[in-house]
This record gives structure tokens, C-alpha cells and sequence, in this order.
């Protein structure tokens, strides 16, 4: 029985999870508090290409939320982490935002491609010293593969057409570092010490969160805020673990069920 | 027996097959003259995204061959009639050089793309514009997906990669008109009257050339010039009808066994 599990470890989305743009979830702070006081290592875990760890935090402490930065794990992280496991020097096609995560990575003779949504960078000079490089064999590592964004004046490209476009010459396969992959989940876990059985993921979107966190042999949360649609939980099988309006009521059922 | 078709046509390749850059293989002008003495139709095909007709007879001719520009089929005229075709307005990605080929086309609020090899073009902004018109609709049309080409200072990205990442941000697949497709042959062919069953093809690219009009139904006729490699005409299933040296030997063999 997954209730019967020995819970040491809770891993929460960010954005549509504990706030959506700059408004909290109504009851989030709180809820986020009463979880401390559970025997439980907390992280944060995030899809991001464009905003380091510092700006995330930022935005979480001027809502009301008591975290700290080593608690946080993005996207940007894992291909950090990837990086230095490999010790390879990147060609950083990331936003100017993101570079502050990658501080101290050497990159000087690049002979790997890290590849975020940077639209500044995807443009043929620059695609095509990427592309020389990937065939000279370096790892092309993609922050995530999202075909589009939702911007103000309409849909944007998103970085996966751009990695394709690469995987495509160089005839490779990129390395994906983001939600849902599995790797992503265990990565986020590594400094927790805790095993996949002994976490559960709480977030809003169903196949990246949930079903990223259940492949990897967590339990998984969905919630009904941000992204989520009536429905989203027939997207994947099995389902959740537990579909709950929000994140307070997620915390409670770990409080009352999990722990 | 292929030997007993009748044949009425012939289609020619050009770079490699009757030249090689600014050279022209050796007896190609005069065997081209015996070959206009038969009764055959001939056209002269070649996948290109930079130069247009104009461009590529001025070159011919400078080569001592007597060619006419309606006796060209390009990979851009394949472009130019689907979209004529189709009755589409398109958003051209080509290099400036081609555009001659897509004069009278009208281009104002297009609801098509076409694609070619554009570095000018490939940056995000004009790649974004592309992927609203696709999502909204607008059909795709890859003048070709090659990965990559050779420069005088290494290899560099084709139009592939790009129309690649069109296709992964649209979830939809481009209609590719250059060789080997077959609609390629069979429009090359539309002009002369001629059926697949009465052509042959002589190129010196295996799978493009000799492969892509074998599965149009022509004969192939591979010649070892150009980009010709041993063992090319073993690339192909059924294998190349003939390989010879040259494109004079190609003439030899149609006037002796074809006609």
C-alpha cells in the first residue's frame, strides 16, 4: 500500500504549485510551514531555462515563503550537475539570466553544448558552431524540450525545436536534464539522501510532475491550481496518487496519511 | 527487359554530372550534342536553394553547353509550382539569389512557408514567424532537408535542421520538394510528356539521382564523376541500371541501347 510507505522526503513545483506569477497559492505560506514541522527534507523543484536559483528565490521570499537557495532545484542545476559529473567545458545557449547558475564552469575551448530557450543565441552563426562542435562528438545537453511558450503577443518557440534541429544534423541524441525526465527527480533527490520510494512530488502538471516523479518510483500529487485542466488526470497511467485542489490540501493528506 | 523500353527522355544532373565547379567534365558539351541529334526530350535537374535558373545557365554556358533555361528543373521551380499549385502565398526562407525564380509569386499575408538554405533568415524572430503561420495552418514546403554542406572553411548547417524544427514545433511534417522525392522526377517530367516508364535519369549521386528516379519508375544511370565514390551503387536496392565513368558514356550506352 503506497500509504504504508515511510515518507522522508516531499519535492514541490514552483510555478502553478505554491504561486502562480506573483500571487501565492491562498494558503500556501502557511501550509509550507506546517510542513517543516514534519521529520521531511523539502525541495523545490522547477522547469526553468531563463531564471537562476537567486532570482527564483527572490520571488518566493517577497510572497511570503520561508526557502532557502539549497533547497531549490531547476532545470538549470541538473545540467550544471551533468556538466561538472562529465567535466566537460560548455557552450552555454542559455539565456543571460540563467548564467549566474553556471558561475565557476569553465567554458573556454567548448566541447559540449548546454541548450536552453535563448533566442539572442539561436541564430545560424551561432546553431552552426554549435552544430560543429556536437559533431566533433561533444554531448549536446537540452535544459528541456518544450516545442512552445505562451508569451503576451502570442506562442513563442520553445528550446526543443532548436535541439531537434541539432539532434537532426549531428544525427545524436541530446541529453534532456528537465522534468520529466527520470534522471531530473533523481538528481533532486541525490543531496536528500532519500530514496524514490521514500518521496512524493507535488505539482500542477500532470505529465511532467506527476508522472515524471511516479516513473522515477515516487508517489506523485496533483493539484488543481496554475496549469491544471478538468481531466488532466486521465493523462497518464497510472494516474496520480492523489488529485487535491490545492497545495495546503496536499499537505494535509501527507501529514495525515503519508507520515 | 529495361533495355526495350522506348525512351523519349532524359534527365541530366548538373553539378558533378556535366560539371565540377567552374570545369567541365571532359566531352560532356559534345556528348550533349549527340544526344540533342536523337529524339529525346531532355532536362536538366539539380537540387538547389541558392542559385536560381538564370545563375546556373549563365554558368553552363559559360561551359561551352548549349542549354535553354526552360530545359531547367530546379529544386526551386519544384517550389515554385506546388505553390502555384496550392494557389498559396508564401513566406519565402530562401536566399536572396533564388527569389528571381519566385518573381510574380504574390508573398503580402502569407499562409504558406517555404524553406531553403537562408541563414539571413534563420534567427529566432523569422523562425518564430514561420512557426505562427505553420501552427495557424500554413503547409510547410522544404526545398530540401539536407543536414549539412561542405564550405571552404568546414561543414555548416543546411536547411534540414530548420525545417526539422519547424516540424517539432508544429507537430506537423513539411512537404520536401527537391531530389530524391518522387514528385520531384514526376514534375520535372510533366513538361515533356513523357511517362516514368519512357525517362532515365544520369546523375552522379546514388540515392538522390540513380535512387529517387529508379522509385519514380525511370532507369538510373550512375556516372563516377562529381561527389561518386566506389561502392556508392551499392547504397541502393534495386542497384543504379548502369554505372559508367562519365556522362559521354552515359550518352554512348542510350544511343546505342536505349533508342
Amino acid at each position: 500500500m503506497a500509504a504504508r510507505r515511510v515518507l522522508k522526503a516531499v519535492l514541490v513545483d514552483l510555478s502553478g504549485t505554491l504561486h502562480v506569477e506573483d500571487t501565492a497559492i491562498p494558503g500556501a505560506q502557511e501550509a509550507l510551514k506546517r510542513l517543516r514541522n514534519a521529520p521531511v527534507v523539502i525541495r523545490f523543484v522547477t522547469n526553468t531555462t531563463k531564471e537562476c536559483k537567486r532570482t527564483l528565490l527572490e520571488r518566493l521570499r517577497r510572497l511570503g515563503f520561508d526557502i532557502s537557495e539549497d533547497e531549490i532545484f531547476t532545470s538549470l542545476t541538473a545540467a550544471r550537475n551533468l556538466v561538472e559529473q562529465r567535466n566537460v567545458r560548455p557552450l552555454l545557449l542559455v539565456d543571460s539570466s540563467a548564467l549566474s547558475d553556471f558561475e565557476g564552469i569553465a567554458t573556454h575551448s567548448p566541447n559540449a553544448v548546454v541548450i536552453g530557450l535563448a533566442p539572442e543565441h539561436f541564430n545560424y552563426q551561432t546553431m552552426n558552431e554549435a552544430f560543429r562542435l556536437a559533431l566533433d562528438g561533444a554531448p549536446i545537453v537540452a535544459i528541456h524540450k518544450a516545442r512552445y511558450y505562451k508569451k503576451k503577443d502570442g506562442l513563442a518557440l520553445g528550446p526543443g525545436p532548436f535541439v531537434t534541429a541539432l539532434e537532426y544534423a549531428t544525427d545524436t541524441k541530446a541529453t534532456v536534464v528537465g522534468k520529466p525526465e527520470k534522471t531530473f527527480f533523481l538528481e533532486a533527490l541525490r543531496s536528500t539522501g532519500c530514496l524514490p520510494e521514500e518521496a512524493v512530488m507535488i505539482g500542477d502538471d500532470c505529465r511532467d510532475d506527476v508522472g515524471g516523479a511516479q516513473d522515477s518510483g515516487m508517489l506523485g500529487i496533483l493539484v488543481k491550481t496554475g496549469k491544471y485542466r478538468p481531466g488532466d488526470e486521465g493523462k497518464i497511467q497510472p494516474g496520480p496518487h492523489l488529485t487535491c485542489e490545492s497545495f495546503p490540501h496536499a499537505v494535509d493528506h501527507i501529514l495525515k496519511d503519508l507520515i
